[in-house]
């Protein structure tokens, strides 16, 4: 197994894309805040299966987090990393910091409407600015064929589809299925902040999104179906529940008349003490 | 000469840049809006000495127009236009539609601090956020190498600069210099609107800017030159000024202390009974 090479500067990174594209090679693309889990190296096998190299980056991005959120305990562990990734056969990891992501004088803000529009954005305003920011910045140092989106973040990842699209970024992006473990839950880097106890009780999570979804299926209302999902979590112990949604999975819109249409999607966000947990699946 | 080559899809366009990539060529790349001048044909000649292909694109974009100016009766001339480019080498002209740029549930918005603030946004102040998502539009469709916007826009040609080196557009952005008639007047579409009194006011802007500059460079007071400056305009016959402004070259910030420091650019914007002039040069 090779040493996976590190850059830290655009240019580096450019240098290398060039040498592949000057071969005659395409490129696939996993932009990532690290603390990789298995979820991440499905993300990096779709990749690898989409083009002739990959790149994956690693950066904990400070403009997708508010002053109370956690930025700096966000779990950091490149070396680590940096072995997961060499083992899935990526081929370089861009890893900038801060300074050469956001430079003295940086003044250029993104938004983009319509996918944003509530559910995440509801809890944290500024998420969907700070990722699609940073997201247009990484497609546009990487110049990537394609870049892989865990569908986890559903609606970050529609919200970065709209988003590369209006400004005609030319990377084809693609969402990749969120891994789950043997119980069901999304893997997640902020699951490591879980203890034993919370641990049971985040592995209900999917089983009452699966449940409430499966009610809609069968007709109930969907406002009847989300608000007992809610009331189901909080009984599992989730300490408050910021969203359930039952949404058109294509933009995340609002099923007319109560009543589910098809495809659809059920989200939620939910918190055990202090941290916040998100899933979502399809309802069919 | 031959017949210029009209794309006007996104997709025809990035099929020729394809093939000259494929070629070994690079690329340069003019932005316009069309009713063509010397103006322009002056950035096509430089932008033809920067790189083997030449890309001019023409489209009024309604996201730098308020519902108050003058979008609809902006002066389009794609037959004239076509001819001109043709004259002088240009290789592509890409004239897409509205339609083929803001598509059904286009929902991205691009601002630009800094740069962006006080002179021109003062009386337009959604211009640099239309201008700024149009041109990263163009930018990423064309892909070029490098790409020039006149001075004349000097503002915008900072907006410009500053939004592609924070959103990392790999294409490089090079100023043109202003093209001016026999009497100073810079060469502007608006231009067309102004009847033969008009005219001969307008040739006086130009020189009272340079008076301006000269009266600072030579120990005046900057906000003292401006003043003077505005009032001159008036009595010259121009109807109302909107600014003045000896500012910072590299990023027109405001000198401190009201004194001059190097390098400086005045800029100011005058209106002709419905037509708004805009200027500026280098003080030195």
């Amino acid at each position: 197994m090779a040493e996976l090479p590190i850059v830290r500067t655009i240019a580096g990174l450019r240098e290398q894309v060039r040498a592949w594209r000057a071969g005659g090679l395409s490129v696939g693309f996993v932009p990532t805040m690290g603390a990789l889990h298995e979820g991440h190296l499905a993300l990096i096998r779709q990749a690898r299966g989409l083009a002739d190299r990959t790149v994956c980056s690693i950066f904990v991005n400070p403009t997708q987090f508010a002053p109370t959120e956690d930025l700096d305990r966000y779990p950091r562990q490149e070396a680590r990393d940096a072995e997961l990734l060499a083992t899935e056969g990526c081929d370089l990891l861009f890893a900038p910091t801060p300074a050469e992501m956001y430079p003295p004088g940086f003044a250029t803000r993104i938004q983009v409407a319509g996918p944003t529009d509530g559910l995440e954005s509801d809890s944290r305003p500024h998420f969907f600015g700070g990722v699609a920011l940073v997201v247009a910045k990484l497609l546009n140092q990487v110049q990537a064929d394609v870049a892989v989106f865990g569908e986890k973040d559903y609606q970050q990842l529609l919200t970065v589809r709209r988003m590369a699209r209006d400004l005609d970024i030319p990377t084809q992006i693609v969402g990749g299925s969120t891994v789950r473990d043997a119980h069901g839950l999304a893997l997640s880097s902020r699951n490591a902040y879980l203890n034993d106890a919370e641990l049971s009780v985040a592995r209900r999570l999917n089983v009452i999104l699966k449940q409430a979804g499966l009610a809609a299926l069968s007709g109930a209302p969907v406002g009847q179906a989300e608000a007992q999902a809610a009331e189901a979590l909080l009984a599992a112990g989730f300490d408050r529940v910021d969203y359930v949604a039952l949404r058109r999975a294509e933009d995340l819109g609002i099923f007319p008349g109560d009543r589910l249409g098809a495809p659809a999607r059920i989200l939620a966000a939910a918190w055990l003490g202090g941290t916040r947990l998100i899933d979502n699946m399809a309802v069919e």
